[in-house]
Parts: structure tokens; sequence; C-alpha cells
């Protein structure tokens, strides 16, 4: 298998998608592809004993993190996210893993490798830690203002991802609110409802954001808007208590002591929520697949983007859900052939 | 100073309120008065010994958590909630405490109550922990789907409420979006921002829900849908961090004598982040206070429930928003006298 990885996209680079790809093509069974300026990479990649699995494919252009994306797409046409959306279109890699821009990687992605037929825009998937296991949040930042018929591609969507890459069997989707209760919620959420309850998902109406890290849900619709506030809270939360146990600890000598004892349960505690092992977001919907990591990813994390990437291919996903749309009812699908139709 | 207790609402009923109001009478310098079943309320009290500053107010009806508020609101005119209300009103208390319904609360307290001129309706506020302090979140529930100008008003009550409660002469005004820049945002933030801008406030933008724990804003201005999902997931990673940390320190030696030693720093991290220590959530925008606190409110928290209200009371907050808000520009008041109009 193939997966390229942005090597201009991040915070970091090219040190950390370089360094991320060398994790991955040692430690998983793949074949990188780094898309970026073939100079600076060759060097690097000479520097660091030139790794067996790494293949360059060169890209001029680099699309800045804080670059407009409508700007970007149409102006740098030769960047490194066009480059590497045109390899996942041409079928010369099965994944693209980006840490670079994200409006721009879903805008380049989606106009050069294209939708899935029925869905409208793609979406942004999560992965959560819960109690019991893991969750998926669709649309995490994708469609800031998605319509009903939007939410019901998202839950199918997130219904494929959580039975292929999560394991679930049967995964249970909740709609996103602030109560229970069918009635529950905006305009968009209530007529969401109706339309999820007659799809052929194992609906379980509306989860409260308290539900949520609980395990209620495997797959959890929301908006984009609201699914970006969810999860930056939530990370934002953990950055919190980890900087208030930190200054707590160290107020004593008890303090001091347990948390030397307790270091490794600490360890294994932001193993299973840590961003870092979650590898990243894929934009689901899209013809094959791009993960879209956090701009400060380190290797680790952005090695994991590629392994995402690689059970998402390996499990076939698009295709999983391009069959599934095909059987919703029309007015849950995206309309074919005109994008200016606005049912729902 | 007097406040009120709704000695009905909430999960634990009437043990939690009346214990709630012996704790306040006993630490606060305030006099309780208990809403409810006088026969009930008087055996109790008198089981704990008659503690004085405690005064019995009887209501005979009881919204129940799950009634539907519409419903209660005009079908049980004589219950705790309507009789607590009525006190707010006539002056005979400074502030009302329910751990009630919440809907019923607020639907009944506005109308009872009446809204303070130039606010279209109530706003929740809730007190979040910071990392350098703490922030208020308006609106955090109360309007699921507010116009642009009634965010102005949330943010100039939370304003003053910073500024008298929290203690922050000039307290940032941020909103809630998932980007800074101006333009991000979906519609309603798109507004409110250049609403914003042209307010009295010290409005410095849109602030992500990343910011929020990092203490950037003082006052964190949203939709009540927005706002709910924020809080109840913050929660929740609370709650399943406590969760996953338990189960990972009791698996080892070290783990376990390390949780021990740091017994008192996991204490002093709980003050600083439970519920139960911030004291409900107030009602903003009505002539008087109401305090909301979560149906599973503790004796303590509902304690803290009436030193938020006495703090609300002797500040006059109130007046100052009445002030505030008659100064402001009229597209961002609530019209006068025609509920109908629909401008922003």
């Amino acid at each position: 298998m193939r997966i390229a990885v942005d090597a201009m996209g991040g915070d970091h680079v090219p040190e950390h998608p370089v360094n991320g790809a060398i994790l991955a093509a040692r430690e998983l069974d793949v074949e990188v592809v780094l898309v970026g300026d073939e100079a600076v990479l060759r060097s690097h990649l000479t520097r660091a004993g030139s790794p067996a699995g790494i293949k360059i494919v060169h890209a001029e252009q680099v699309i800045a993190m804080d670059e407009s994306p409508a700007t970007a797409m149409r102006g740098k046409r030769r960047s490194s996210i066009h480059v590497g959306a045109r390899l996942l279109r041409d079928g010369e890699v099965q994944g693209f893993v980006s840490a670079g821009n994200t409006g721009a990687v879903m805008a380049v992605v989606k106009v050069i490798v294209g939708s899935i037929p029925g869905v409208d825009r793609p979406a942004l998937a999560v992965v959560l830690p819960t109690e019991t296991g893991r969750a998926v949040v669709v649309d995490a930042g994708a469609n800031i203002e998605p319509k009903s018929r939007q939410l019901v591609q998202f839950a199918v969507m997130g219904q494929h991802f959580a039975r292929e890459i999560l394991g679930v069997e049967r995964p249970r989707v909740g709609l996103l609110s602030i109560g229970e209760e069918a009635g529950k919620g905006n305009e968009l959420i209530r007529t969401a409802h109706g339309m999820l309850s007659e799809a052929p998902l194992d609906f379980i109406g509306n989860v409260e954001a308290g539900d949520l890290y609980g395990g209620r849900a495997d797959v959890v619709v929301c908006d984009g808007f609201t699914g970006n506030i969810l999860l930056k809270a939530s990370e934002s939360v953990v950055e919190m208590l980890r900087a208030l146990l930190r200054e707590e600890f160290s107020r004593t000598w008890g303090g001091r002591i347990g948390a030397v004892l307790a270091r490794g349960a600490f360890r294994r505690l932001r193993q299973r929520v840590d961003y870092e092992e979650l590898g990243g977001a894929p934009l689901l919907g899209v013809r094959g697949l791009a993960v879209i990591c956090h701009g400060r990813s380190s290797p680790r994390a952005l090695r994991n983007g590629v392994r995402v990437a690689m059970e998402y291919a390996a499990h076939d996903v698009s295709q999983r859900i391009e069959e599934a749309l095909a059987t919703l009812r029309p007015v849950a699908r995206a309309p074919d052939g005109d994008p200016t139709d606005t049912r729902a």
C-alpha cells in the first residue's frame, strides 16, 4: 500500500512530516510518498540515513497555514496539497495525510479528487476516546451551516467508519442535541431527527454532550460549527486539567512523590486521550481518503495518520459509503447533477 | 438579606434543598426562605433541631423535573417555583435559588418577575474555571436560536456579571466561534461580530473553544444551543478523565500509593473545577435574580447558589445591566413594547 504525506504542511516542516514518514515506513507495512520540495526533502532523508520505503514526489509551491483556502486553491496549483490530491485521484496512492491548512486541504481534495455520488460535501470525522472505547464525531468542522439532509449523509458515513475502522458491528448513531426528546434542539436538529429516524441506521435519537464521553453512541452526528466547538472545548479541558493537576501536585511533598509513583498511570491515560494516538481527522465522502492532522502534529501523530489512511483503504470504506448512499431515500442524497438544489 | 430556596426542586427533595438552606443560614449572613409543602418542611427542620435563620413559605404544588415547562407554567400556579418567583417579584426576597426543572424556572421567573427593559429574553450564565481564574459563559442554554442583537444583550449582561461577581474591572468579552478572524463562524456569529464591535464593551473579537479554558476572555458569548453543548461536553470530559485516572491508578502498586499521597492535590483540583463550588447558573436579564442549580445538586451546591444570589443582589447587578442596556444603540436593544419585532 502507498500513502502520500504532505511534507510542507504543518507548524514544523519539513521535520515532523519527514520524521513521521520515517516512523511509518519503519513500523507499518507501507510505502510513504513525501510530497514537497525535492531538494530539501532529499537532504533531510540523506541525513536520516536514506531510510527504506520512502519516495519523494516534487511540489514546488507551499500553501501557508493562514492562507485563504479559496485563494490558495486557485492560485497555487503546484502546491504540495494539490500534488498530493492528484496522486490520490490518479490511484498512485491510496491515501493522503496532511497537517497543513485544513480549509485548503478540504477544498483542494474535494475539487481534485471529487465527492462520492450522493454526498453534498465531505465531512471531517474525529475519533474520541470514551469511558468504554471510542466514538466518531461527524462533522468536526468542514460544514459550518449544513442542511438536514447532509446530517443524514454524515450519519451514513460515520456508520461505515465506525464499523470498518472502530470495529463496531452495529454502530449506534446519535444526533447531538441539548435534550434527549425528539423535539429538543434547533430547527436543523429537529428536521434531521425525522429524517434519521427513517434512514437505514441504528439511530438511537438525540444524545447530549454529557453522554458523549460515557460512550452512549458510536457515531455522533452534528453540524461542523458545533462539532468544532465540542472538540476544541474537550481538548482545552484536558489541557487545563493537566496544568492544574501539575500545579496542585507540585504544592506538597506528598503530591510530588505521588506524581512520580503515578507516572505510569498518567502515561497510559495520555495514550488513551491524546490526539497524537488518534491519527488525525479523516475527510469522509471523497473518493479515496485524505487525513487531516493538527498543524502542531508530532512525527508520531503523523505516523498514526498514515495508519488510519491504511486501515481506511484496506477496508474500502469509500466504496461502502457509496453503496450505502445509493440506497438512501432521494431526499437525503445530494441531488445528482444539480448542486443548486436546495431541498431540506 | 433574604434569599428563597425552592425546597421541592431537584433530584433529592426536600433533603438537599433543606440541608443546603441550613448550611447557608449557618455559614452566610442570610435569612433563607424555604418554599414548599409546609408540613413536610416543618418536620424536616424540627428533626434538624429547628436551625435559626430559616423561614418556610407554603407552596402546595410541585413541578416535576420532566414536566413540560409551558404546561407547568400555566397549570401549576401554586407550585414552589411560582411562589418563589412571586416572592422575588414582590421584593420579599432578593434572590431565588432552584434546582428544579430548568425550563420551568426560566419560563415562570420570566413571566412573573419580568425582564429588564432592553432585554429580549433572559439568558443563563455559567461560571467556568480557567487556568488563570474564572470566565462566564452567556448563554448557557436558555435561548436555542437567538437573534444577533440578543448576543449583544448577552455580552452586556455578562460584562456586568464579570465585573461585579468575578471582580474583573474591565472584562474582556469574546464571541465564541470556530476561528479568530471576523469572518469565521455561522451567519449568527458574523452578524453579531459587527454589532459587538460597535457596542460599548471591551470586545476582543472571536474566541475559539480551545482558548476558553486558557482564560483568554472573561465573558464568552454564544447561543444557548452551543453553550449547552460546550458546558455538558466539558463536564463530561472531566468525568471521563476522573474515571480513567481512577482505573489507571488502581492498576499498579505505585499508582495506588501515588493516588493516596496525591489525595490533597486531587481534592484541591476538584474544588477548582467542580460545579458544586461554582454555585449554579444565574438567569440574567430579569428584575431580581434567579439561580438555577443542577437537578442533582448537593446541599453544598445549593448553599453556594444562595451565596451567588447574595453577591448578585449586594452588587445590584440587575440595576447595572438595566443602565447599560439603556445606552445601547436601538438595534441591539429589545424593542420597547413590541415583542413581535424581528429586527436583526
